[in-house]
C-alpha cells in the first residue's frame, strides 16, 4: 500500500471518541479535518527508506499528526483564529476553555500512542518525541517575542523557523529512521535534510502570502502583512532596504490605522522595489540545495531516496 | 533526610530558566511558588515504604508536581483566575497566552524527568503517567460539564471527583510503589487509599468554603457558592431537600444578579436545615475509612504505614 494511504486509512478508521464527549469530540474533530498530514508520511518514509514496513509503525506516525493538531488547537486559541482548513476553529466551534483543555489530551494521548513499542526502541521514540514537542514550544514564544521586535535578525528569523516548522519535519524523519533502526550518521543525515526543507517551506509560504495566487494558494495573500507578521521578506527588507524604505516599512508594519488593502500595496511596493522575490527564491533554492545535499550522503540508492527529492520539490511549489 | 526536606530542596535548586526565557520564566515562577508539594512527597513516601531510598526518585516525584502545576497554569486561563497561593496567576501576570504555552512545555517537561530511569522502567512510569494525566483532563472536564447541569448525581461528582483530584494522589502513590518495586497488589491497595483520601480531601474542601474560617482557611468561604460551583453540598442538599428548598436552591445557585453575600446566606440558610455539616462528616469518614481499609491490606507493618494514617488525618484537618 501506498505510504499516504495507510495514513489515510488509519485516521479513517481511528474512533477517537468517548466518554466525556466534550473532551474527545473537538479531537475527532481536529483529526478528521484532513490536511495534508505531512508529518506521519515522513515518519513511513524514513521507515521505507531504511527498509522497514511503513504499516508496522502507523500508531508511532499518526502520533506525530496529533501532536501538530495539538499544536494547532492552542496556537488558534492564541491567535484568536476563526478558520483552519476551510471550518471553524475548535476554539469557535466549541470555545476558548475546551481548544485548551482538548489539546492538552492530544499531546497526552500522542505520548500514548508510543505504547506499542518494546522498551528500548519507546525510551528512545518518547525522548525524542519530547525533544521535538518542546523546541516546537520554543519556536512559538520566539514567534510571539517577534512580534514586538522590529530589529528581528536574519539569524534570529532562521532559529524561530527551524524550532517552530523544522524541527517537527525533520524529528518526524528522525522517528522514522530510528524506528527502521538507521545508523545515527543516515538517521542525522535526514534531519538535517528535514531541517532545511522545513526553513525553505517557510520561506515559500511567507513568499506565497505576498506573491501568491488565490486559487492555488487556497488564501487572499496579504494576511501576515496585515498583522504585521515578521516574514523572511519583511527582515530581508528591513536589512536591504535603504534608510527611508526602512523607516517606512517600520510605520507600516505595526500601525493599525491603515486599511490592510493599502498596507499591502505600501508594503508591496518596498518588496519590488528591493526585489524581494528573487532574494525568497535564491533563499529557497539555497536550503533545497543543502537539504539535497545531506539527502546524498545517506547510504542508500539515489531511486529509494527519489521520494524525498520530490516531497522537497511538491513542498515548495517546484515543478522542475 | 526527611522526605519533606528532599523535596524542598530540589525545588530549591532546581534550574527551570533558558532561552527562550519568555517560555520558562512563568514556569519558574509557578514552580518557586511553594504550595504544599503533596504529590512528590506521597511519590517518596512510596517509594520509602517499599524499602527504596527516596533521594534516588526525587526527579520522577518532582515531575508530578511539575504536571500539576501544568494543570493549574491552563485551569487559571479557563477559569480566569487573579490569585494563587498568594500571588498573580501567570495568566495575570503574563497573559492568557503565555499560560498556555508555559503550561504545555511543563507537561513535556514533566515527560522529560523520567529519563534517568532504565528502559523497562521508564516505559512503566511514562504509561502510569500519561494514564494519570488523561484522567485528570477528564476530570477537568467533567466538571466544566456539571456548571451547565443541575442534576449531577452523587455518582457523577464522586467520579468527577476520582478523577480530577483523587487519580493524581493515587497515581503519584502507586509511581512510587512502583519505582520501588512493590508488588501489584500492594501498589493497587496504595492507590486505593490514594483515591479514598482524594475523594474525602475534595468534600473537606467543599465544607471550608462554607464552613471555614478564613484565618485557618486561608481564603474567604463562600467562593464555590458564589460561582454555582457544583460542589459535594450542594447535591446533597439537592437530593435531600424537600421540594421547596430544592426550588429555592435551583434558583439561586445560577442567578448571576444576586449578590454573593446575599447567596451564601441563602445557601447557607438551606444548607443548615438539611445539616449539611454532618453530611460531610459522615462522608469524609466513610471515605477516610475506606482508605485506612486499603492502607492495612498492604504487606507492611503498622509503624511503617504510620506516615500515611497521619497524612490521610492532616489533609481533611483531623486532629483526633
Amino acid at each position: 500500500m501506498e505510504i499516504t494511504e495507510i495514513v489515510k486509512n488509519f485516521f479513517e478508521s481511528a474512533q477517537w471518541v468517548k466518554e466525556p464527549v466534550g473532551l474527545y469530540e473537538p479531537i475527532d474533530y481536529a483529526l478528521q479535518s484532513g490536511g495534508k498530514r505531512l508529518r506521519p508520511t515522513l515518519v513511513l518514509m524514513a521507515v521505507k527508506l531504511f527498509g522497514e514496513n511503513p504499516e508496522k509503525y502507523v500508531r508511532e506516525a499518526a502520533a506525530m499528526e496529533v501532536f501538530h493538531n495539538f499544536t494547532l488547537l492552542h496556537d488558534d486559541v492564541m491567535d484568536n483564529a476563526d478558520i483552519r482548513r476551510g471550518r471553524p476553529t475548535v476554539c469557535r466551534k466549541w470555545n476558548d476553555n475546551t481548544a485548551i483543555l482538548s489539546g492538552d489530551a492530544m499531546l497526552i494521548r500522542a505520548y500514548q500512542m508510543f505504547s506499542g513499542l518494546a522498551n528500548s526502541q519507546y525510551k528512545k521514540a518518547v525522548e525524542l518525541f519530547s525533544k521535538i514537542a518542546i523546541e516546537v514550544c520554543e519556536g512559538q514564544q520566539y514567534d510571539s517575542d517577534f512580534e514586538h521586535r522590529q530589529d528581528v535578525t536574519e539569524e534570529e528569523y532562521f532559529n524561530m523557523v527551524r524550532l517552530k516548522t523544522g524541527v517537527l519535519l525533520a524529528g518526524s524523519l528522525k522517528m522514522g529512521a530510528m524506528l527502521a533502526g538507521a545508523d545515527d550518521e543516515d538517521a542525522e543525515n535526514l534531519y538535517e535534510y528535514g531541517i532545511n526543507v522545513g526553513i525553505a517551506f517557510q520561506i515559500w509560504d511567507d513568499y506565497l502570502d505576498c506573491y501568491g495566487d488565490e486559487k492555488t494558494f487556497g488564501k487572499k495573500p496579504g494576511g501576515d502583512i496585515a498583522c504585521g507578521k515578521r516574514t523572511y521578506l519583511l527582515i530581508q527588507a528591513l536589512k536591504r532596504g535603504g534608510v527611508s524604505q526602512q523607516l517606512t516599512l517600520k510605520q507600516l508594519i505595526d500601525n493599525e490605522s491603515i486599511l490592510p488593502d493599502n498596507k499591502f500595496e505600501a508594503v508591496m511596493g518596498i518588496y519590488e522595489q528591493l526585489g524581494m522575490s528573487n532574494v525568497c527564491q535564491e533563499a529557497m533554492d539555497e536550503f533545497y540545495n543543502k537539504a539535497i545535499g545531506a539527502l546524498k550522503k545517506i547510504k542508500k540508492s539515489d531511486e529509494e531516496k527519489m521520494p524525498f527529492v520530490e516531497f522537497a520539490k511538491k513542498l515548495m511549489g517546484r515543478t522542475y
